[in-house]
C-alpha cells in the first residue's frame, strides 16, 4: 500500500496545499551530483543502485519537497528491449531499427530481466522514504517518443525517419508502438510493485507532431498505457513540453495529471484541462535565475491561480537546467510549502 | 513600383489561386546547390551577389513557382551592426554582448554600409525577375531572436542569458531590443528600395516565449518594424516556428500575413487569424518524403480549407528539409498550380 502524501492527495483532488517537486530535480544543478558526475558516467548511475538511491535523495536533503523521482532515464525500456544505448553526449543506440523486420528480430525479455537495477533503486528508495510522508515517483518515455529514438537512433531535430515510417508504411509502425505501450505498460507496472506511487510518462518528442499525427501515432499507445495501470489503481502523469497545441489530446487519454509546460499561463492551461484531471506545473524553469523575490512573485501568480482546485501539484515547465541557482529553487519550494489555500 | 504578381495578391486578397513558395526553398535539398557549397562557404555564398542570384533563382529552374526569396541569413542586422559572425556549422559570434555597456560601445553605421552584398543581390534578382510575374521576397531576423543570438553568442537550448537578463535588467534589455528593431525597420525598407515585394520577419526563438513574456520582450518590437513598412506600403510576414500559442499576440501586431507551421490544422489557425491578415502555411516539411500521391492529397486538404479566402499563400510550415525527394516538392507545387479556387 501506499503511505499517505500530499501528491497522491492531489491525485485524488483533495490536497490542502500544492505539493511540490521538480523535474530534474537530481541533477546537475547540485554540486553534490556534480562531484559524483566526475566518479562515474551517466549510464554507470543509473545502474549502480545504491549511488542512483543518493543522487535520487540529493534534492530533498536541500528542499524539503513533496517528491522523490528515481534516478533514470526515460529510455529504460529501450534497453530493457535489448537496444544497446550510450550517451555521447546525447543518447546514441548502436543499432537503430530500420525496418520492421529489426523490430521483429528483437527477443524482448521479461521487462525485469535487462533492467534490475532500476527496481532494486525503487526498492531501496522506498525504504529510505518510510513514514516520511513523501511520495515516491517513478517515470519512462512514452511509445512515440522511444520510437523516434529507436528508429532515428539519436536526438533527431526533424524526426524524417520516423515521419517518412508513418507516411510509407503506418501499419508496421504502429505494431512497433503497440509493441512499445505493451513493454512500457508492464514497465511501469513493475516500477509501482517496486514501490512508485505515480509514473510520469514523458512523451518527450511528441510536441514535433501535430495534433492531428499525435492523435494517430502517439495518443492511442500512451492511453493503452494510461488504461493498464488504471486496472492496477497506479496513477499517472503526462507530460509533453512545447505540447500546448496537444492538450485536447492528452485530455482524451484521461491520465490522473497533466503536466504542463510554461508556454500559456496556468490560467489558460486551467481551461482546457477538466477538474477530474490534476493539472501539474508549470514556472518557466529559466525563471529560477531571477532575483528571489521575483520567483517568489511568479510562483505565487500560480499557486493564487490554481487556489480553487484541490488538485494542482506545483512543479517547473520543464526540468531544472543545470546552471539554475541554489537560491531561485530555494525561494520556489519556500514559497510552495508557505502557501496558504 | 512592385510588378504584378500572386503573392502581393494574396496580401491584397484576391488572388484567383493561392500562391506557392518554400521557406529554404534555395538551399540543400537541391543537389546543385550542393555542388555550390564545395565552393563556398555558406557566408561566401551570402556574400558573392552573383553566386546568390543564382542559388535564389535555383528552385525557380526546377519548380514554377511564385516567390523567389533572396539567399541570405535571418542574422544579417547583426553583421550590419558590427558584430563578427561565423558558422561552425551553427552560427557563432566572437564577441556576444554581455552588458548594457558592451551594446552601447557598439558603433552602428547606417544599414547600407556594412552588408551591400544583400543590396546588390537583391537588385539582381529584380532584373532577372522582371516581366515573369514572380514576387521578389525579403528577410530578417526579428529583434528577440537577433538578440537572443546576440545575447547568446550562438543557438541555445534554453536561453538562459537572455531570459536572466529580462529578469534581472528588463529596460536595458528593451534598450537594446528597440535598437535593433529601428535597425530591422532600416534593414526591411532598404530590402524594399533595392527590389523586395515583401520582407518575411522569422522569429526564430519567439517559440520558447511564454504568451506573457512574448508580449513584453518580442511583440513591441516587431510590431514596430511593421507599422514603419506600413507606412511605405511595404508588406511583412511574421512567422514563428513553433509558436501556434502565441498566434493571439501574433494578430495584434497587425502584420499582413502571419505563417503558421505545422503543429496546427489550416483550419485551427484560420480560426484564431481574421479575415483581414493573409495566412501562409502549413505543409508539415517532413510530409514531402511521402509518396507523391499522399503529399498530393494533404496539400489538397490545406488548399481546400482556405479555398473560401482570397489571402492565402501556400508554403511549408517549416523551411524545406535538406534530405527532401524532388518529386514530393513537385507533386506539392503542381497541385497548387493546378488547384482551381
Amino acid at each position: 500500500m501506499s503511505e499517505k502524501n500530499l501528491i497522491l492527495d492531489a491525485v485524488a483532488n483533495k490536497a490542502e496545499r500544492s505539493p511540490v517537486w521538480m523535474m530534474r530535480q537530481a541533477g546537475r544543478h547540485l554540486p553534490e551530483y556534480r562531484e559524483y558526475k566526475e566518479r562515474y558516467t551517466f549510464l554507470e548511475l543509473c545502474k549502480t543502485p545504491d549511488a542512483a538511491v543518493d543522487v535520487s535523495l540529493q534534492p530533498l536533503r536541500r528542499y524539503d519537497m513533496d517528491g522523490v523521482i528515481c534516478f533514470s532515464d526515460i529510455l529504460v525500456p529501450l534497453e530493457a528491449m535489448g537496444m544497446e544505448l550510450d550517451f555521447n553526449p546525447g543518447p546514441v543506440f548502436a543499432k537503430p531499427i530500420r525496418s520492421i523486420e529489426d523490430y521483429r528480430a528483437l527477443e524482448i525479455p521479461p521487462v525485469e530481466t535487462n533492467i534490475p537495477h532500476i527496481f532494486e533503486t525503487l526498492r531501496l528508495l522506498k525504504q529510505e522514504l518510510k513514514g516520511k510522508g513523501k511520495a515516491l515517483l517513478g517515470f519512462t518515455g512514452a511509445p512515440f517518443t522511444l520510437a523516434s529514438y529507436a528508429i532515428e537512433g539519436k536526438t533527431s531535430k526533424n524526426f524524417e525517419s520516423i515521419k517518412s515510417w508513418s507516411y510509407h508504411s503506418p501499419d508496421t509502425l504502429k505494431e512497433i508502438l503497440e509493441g512499445l505501450a505493451d513493454l512500457v505498460a508492464d514497465y511501469v507496472l513493475a516500477q509501482q510493485k517496486a514501490g512508485a506511487d505515480l509514473v510520469q510518462i514523458f512523451d518527450t518528442w511528441a510536441g514535433q507532431l501535430s495534433l492531428e499525427d499525435y492523435r494517430e501515432f502517439a495518443a492511442p499507445y500512451t492511453k493503452r498505457i494510461i488504461d493498464r495501470a488504471r486496472e492496477h489503481n497506479l496513477p499517472i502523469t503526462l507530460y509533453i513540453n512545447g505540447g500546448s497545441h496537444l492538450i485536447p489530446a492528452m485530455v482524451e487519454c484521461k491520465p490522473d495529471v497533466i503536466s504542463v509546460d510554461w508556454r500559456l499561463h496556468i490560467r489558460d492551461y486551467l481551461k482546457m484541462i477538466p477538474e477530474e484531471i490534476a493539472i501539474q506545473g508549470n514556472l518557466d524553469p529559466a525563471q529560477l535565475f531571477a532575483p528571489p523575490e521575483q520567483v517568489r512573485e511568479k510562483t505565487l501568480e500560480i499557486l493564487e491561480a490554481t487556489k480553487h482546485r484541490s488538485n494542482h501539484i506545483l512543479n517547473l515547465g520543464h526540468g531544472i537546467l543545470p546552471t539554475t541557482p541554489i537560491p531561485g529553487v530555494e525561494a520556489f519550494v519556500d514559497t510552495a510549502l508557505n502557501f496558504k489555500k
